[in-house]
């Protein structure tokens, strides 16, 4: 076999954003497959801000990479040799494969989930994936989303929000107000997924819009951001808000010391509640937000976008579109 | 009648401490009571830290004190005439009366709770009062304490972090861990209220202290102060860990905006939880609340100390020493 193996490496800690030293392309061997094992193509690799954080040094949810180590990431794979009955040829499975063209499955530790028949593979990375049960698991069971709330989502024209506000939409929310950075995306937010409002962070007063789009105040804020939005939000928070922490984006690539959000103090008067989650917690219920979530695409109540980036190499600068905003929807990297 | 009411007034609102011209002491008429009223002379004051937060001109869970209005707090007062039926010479009651000698209550709006008969005025304003109601609701309630839980608490030293800690302990914590601003208040907790552990904040390293005390990370925070100990426990927090807001004491006298805990990120990976509560919120189940505390008081399982200060016109300073640390236990100013 000629054929060789790229892997993007983590070659150094990021220092605030993703740079080139941050990265190191090689080319291996393509591995072969023992007994048991079958060895994956990697077709589709799902683009994720808490990649950034494996990169840090810190205690996660999950271990840092290491150096050297390839950078991990979802993806959909194809199945193109196997010693294992679990795997055929052809098949298209789903698991951590990591910013590389091959990579092995097993029966146990690596073991790949096979994907539905007839899903698409960039909608199971996206509204049937991690991302769309991030949104219906944080804002249905830690948000506990009720009718007449008025729901605020900040990365609202990313994967994971965008789907949040056609759920609670669908949920009974009866303000649905999205922030985004583009006039462009707000524009998408409202015109063709239904939300009542959107502001443009990037444009004018951010605490004004959010007051005008909830005279009332805040009754559920999904934040995928942190920084000044979460702030916000929380000074703006209706009695017995709920905050969803769902991410930080706007910090994790800070170089200096991010400071917390000084208005944590009002959930004391609001008799707020902000909680965080792992969707990884969720696993073992994907089935039933997945087989909701279909009916709801099926019924074209939920629409969603696929932001797809061609070649493995790009997978650094796709990384960065989610920091720098550059994405509607969700990034996919098409691996070839 | 020649007496008079002493009054004390909010004359300014204060930039940080309280301090003499925040307040006005003013001599008026002793009110007289209509009919279905009731002429009361105040006993026992009851010092507050959320008073301070009154005195700000922001929305908070009851309106600001205004300018030349009596400083608002809750009291135990005797009733010295009488035109209504509710209320007979010599009762005790309990209400918010303010810092004076005399107020009226009336079968309405300023209608005035009986001090139940064999309770002590000073127990009625501590440990069967808000303060301890507001240790056990918010440690039952809104933390969900549970067996086998590393509790810490600040303020612990204070009236209701005192309590927080020994309720703690009665459901069963594996670790019940305080922090102080005194050696002495330390070993008040761990000597004579069964904590395991106390840390003083004004000696050494807070957080290798704690660390120390909660070698698996803290289950539930409960939070007088806010500030600087909140983010050491935010970052300590462990999984599905507990964050109780009940004050932010560090926080109400700063002249300077304030930062919010940068750690509320650690939320996210820990699948962690704060919430903010306010006791008025409880009122119908306080009957529930002194009952049990009731019980272990008459066990010796929780014990309580009163910090009392002796005249109307010291209210000023003893609203100030819940912000100087100078209190163990419940501040209560005996009226005359």
């Amino acid at each position: 076999m000629t054929e060789r193996n790229r892997r993007i490496v983590l070659a150094e800690r990021p220092q605030g954003n993703v740079e080139d030293k941050t990265v190191r392309l090689e080319h291996g061997d393509v591995p072969e497959p023992a007994a048991g094992e079958a060895l994956l193509r990697n077709r589709y690799l799902s683009i994720d801000p808490t990649i950034r954080t494996w990169m840090d040094d810190v205690r996660g949810y999950l271990p840092p990479i290491q150096i050297d180590e390839v950078v991990r990431c979802a993806a959909v794979a194809e199945v193109v040799r196997s010693n294992s009955d679990r795997y055929s040829v052809g098949d298209f499975v789903f698991g951590m494969t990591g910013w590389q063209d091959y990579a092995l499955a097993d029966e146990g530790a690596r073991a790949m989930q096979a994907l539905p028949p007839g899903i698409d593979p960039t909608a199971a990375l996206s509204v049937f994936g991690v991302t769309g049960m991030t949104a219906y698991f944080g804002l249905i069971d830690v948000g506990r989303v009720k009718e007449g709330d008025a729901v605020v989502v900040s990365g609202a024209a990313g994967a994971t929000g965008s789907i949040v506000g056609q759920l609670a939409r669908i949920k009974g929310a009866a303000r649905v107000v999205g922030i985004a950075g583009t006039d462009e995306k707000c524009a998408w937010l409202t015109d063709d997924l239904g939300f009542d409002a959107a502001v443009n962070y990037r444009a004018g007063d951010v605490a004004a819009g959010l007051r005008k789009a909830c005279p009332d105040g805040i009754d559920l804020y999904f934040d995928n951001v942190g920084g000044e939005l979460l702030d916000i939000c929380l000074g703006q928070l209706a009695l017995r808000g709920r905050v969803v922490l769902c991410g930080a984006i706007a910090t994790y690539n800070a170089r200096e010391k991010t400071t917390g959000p000084k208005n944590y103090r009002n959930l004391i008067p609001r008799r707020g509640r902000m909680e965080g989650f792992i969707i990884l917690d969720y696993l073992d219920r994907f089935a039933e937000g997945q087989h909701e979530m279909a009916g709801w695409v099926g019924e074209g109540k939920v629409k969603f976008a696929i932001h797809l980036v061609d070649g493995l190499e790009a997978a650094p600068s796709a990384l960065n579109l989610l920091f720098t905003g550059g994405n509607t929807g969700k990034v996919i990297v098409r691996v070839d």
